[in-house]
């Protein structure tokens, strides 16, 4: 189990790789992005894109999942704040193979909840021919080693 | 259908309700978001939030789908670059019905692409106590008007 001590400023973790296959590419969509460039073939080939593509919902959604595997579920995790300058900078496509990487920015002690700190931290993730297709700058809040 | 020219510094869209149901809490966190205060009872009461709670993720998932709704699916949407200062304020629980609008903050024509602009919008989800659940600045591209 790892707690709020055990994060460094730098310390890299590598979150693994997911396929985004097209049903759940299209599931998603249908669920929370119903646009016609998420969804519909044709409509996708019309777009800028040249493609239906990924909701940008879903490439963050699946970088959370990565996240919490790598990370999260073995740490004291408490939730999030929130996050900053989240950027959608390339298209993901049916087939695509995400992989995603932390890298600890700031580890600062809760002032209100001794209990707990904020770690931020900025989350890059690729695509199978290694272009960055989205990063932002995430929080968590990670509970403390009990006193023993 | 509107366009890039329809949008003004100010305007206030409400985007409607949205119930979210514990059926697809758990459906999304088991996809997305399997850490124990999302999934399992008995954690989400012995968590500082003190039930099961939705993932911020799904929080905003459900935002953008009230957002294509209401506004997208009848603009000429091109897709986003991103967004900023997402915070999640308050916890959402399952059987909460969230309410959502945004506020134009700008409306900036694209340098390059002199086909589209970028808005820009402040985004509040109310739970149904009206409390502040989620707010983040979003941003989309929007086609302009066709030369007619």
């Amino acid at each position: 189990m790892r707690y709020f001590e055990d994060f460094q400023v730098g310390q890299v973790h590598e979150l693994g790789t997911y396929e985004v296959t097209r049903e759940e590419l299209l599931a998603f969509a249908r669920q929370y992005d119903p646009q016609p460039f998420h969804l519909d073939e044709e409509a996708g080939r019309r777009s800028i894109y040249g493609s239906i593509i990924a909701s940008g919902w879903q490439t963050a959604a699946i970088c959370h999942r990565l996240l919490v595997r790598a990370v999260l579920e073995d740490s004291a995790s408490m939730g999030s704040p929130g996050l900053d300058e989240l950027r959608w900078l390339r298209p993901v496509r049916p087939g695509d193979t995400l992989s995603a990487r932390i890298e600890v920015l700031e580890v600062t002690p809760s002032r209100s909840k001794p209990d707990r700190g904020v770690l931020r931290f900025r989350v890059e993730v690729d695509n199978q021919d290694g272009e960055l297709a989205m990063s932002m700058v995430g929080a968590s809040f990670i509970g403390c080693r009990p006193a023993s």
